[in-house]
């Protein structure tokens, strides 16, 4: 039963939904938006990802059942409202962003197994999950896309679910699984961010 | 029941899809569009704030069950492509909308109660319901974002729901509890449009 | 039972994916993005105006429960990715993009007719599965809006949508209703590419 794994892992979820938040309060702080559009742009990012997983499968939406998360993202808002971003804050942001994917391409993906989906859309909803919110965010508040960057993102997202459902599907416990897709994850993405990996570029023909 | 004050307030929701249907049809108008594209973009921003609230609280979703709605959004096209818009209509518009957002703050705060969504969901549904057709709008017809302005909106919204929400937990009755709400909304944007009010912005260093 | 209708077509409801994930595939070509987001891209350009149609209805997600969907759109991103895109081939896609948008057209207000949706929802759900797949490719993807060119796009998935349910109503089978709707559509359609009809463009007064 992979609810396991969302029950042994609360805090990491917690920390995944603040650290998204925190990157769609720094998106209104970019802009110089005023303290309810930070909470607002904390909320839509934090929870974007896994209220359109929770759409997709059917569950009820998580946040409205356990408003505990809409807390974590306006405090996050606040934060980022209170201390501002030096440059030291925008690195270990990166990393705290690394993180959340990470966790949420596997629990993404173990909460639509818990709902009986097949691999191949669970793997789907672990990166719709990881990338989503991030999505949103750069779509409601008119930033370059996180899709539209070179480095490897999407991928690591991709990894990880597919590493927590094949290991799932060879039998392994729900919480190994969960700690090697995650591993993975955050590994690859560990890796683009500091050696700025990339995956090829299309070079085909082009015409329009 | 909260469901009274959905009985309660027919017109002014019919009122609220028709002038945000208006505003829809308006972003046509000013890339000169034809008939149909009227129709959509007035549909898609008089009934989506309310779609993505009823989505959300697993509610059957309202123009589905009365296409009356729809009809509205399409009366409203037809409309703006009719009369045009002259500078005195475009005042009017701005207050029309002003009235619709007051509406739905409570409106979409009070229909989430009677789906027995706890309090502070509750009001996110009430502001994600104000502003939500027109961030669908600004997205779809490449405008720029309502959420990007200065001046008071979010917050408008944000505290009508919450003027609804909280007189409803002291136990005061749905009707005079919406109507506290939808005044607190309306007053605060009527302020913010013709003082341009606005919060203070974000003061804090950003760097990136 | 409109329901015939969805199973006498399944090859061309895979055909519409598949050329629709075609489509999502070429925006990123456009940026020479890598595999992944050419995977990406295809797959929510693909399922995207139908996943919105079912979660409208209360659906069960269609490519949840038939993973193929899922498939397909992946094959149309390798395909982009291998075969490149010739002038040929950019015409070829034009043409293919009009035969999915004339099918889904039908089989979006089909579905909707199969859960009881009342007419003018249908034919909304119908305009919606046709176009949105696509808008949501333009705005995450950020390419021009397909909304917002001159030629006739929205209106020939109207069209067909309006044929199928006005014979529907009429008492005809699903399957002639179908294939007339689906050909209303196309040839409209077909017109538009071939001959560059546009309906006429607002004229009225504008000021802001």
């Amino acid at each position: 039963m992979d609810d396991t794994l969302l029950r042994a892992f609360p805090i990491l979820d917690y920390a995944a939904v603040f650290v998204f938040a925190a990157t769609g309060a720094l998106a209104a702080a970019h802009r110089r938006h005023d303290i309810v559009t930070f909470g607002f742009f904390a909320a839509i990012t934090g929870v974007g990802g896994g209220t359109l997983r929770d759409l997709l499968i059917g569950a009820p939406v998580f946040w409205i059942e356990q408003p505990g998360y809409l807390v974590a993202c306006l405090a996050a808002g606040i934060s980022i409202w209170a201390f501002g971003f030096g440059r030291f804050r925008m690195r270990l942001l990166l990393w705290l962003d690394a993180l959340g994917m990470a966790a949420y391409s596997v629990v993404g993906a173990a909460k639509a197994g818990a709902f009986d989906v097949s691999p191949l859309p669970a793997i789907v909803m672990g990166v719709l999950t990881a990338t989503c919110g991030g999505i949103i965010r750069d779509v409601v508040a008119e930033e370059p896309s996180v899709l539209l960057r070179r480095e490897i993102y999407i991928t690591a997202a991709l990894l990880g679910a597919t590493v927590f459902v094949g290991l799932r599907l060879m039998g392994v416990e729900a919480l190994p699984a969960g700690l090697a897709g995650f591993s993975a994850a955050l590994a690859l993405r560990a890796c683009a961010i500091q050696f700025k990996w990339s995956l090829p570029a299309f070079r085909g023909k082009v015409e329009s």
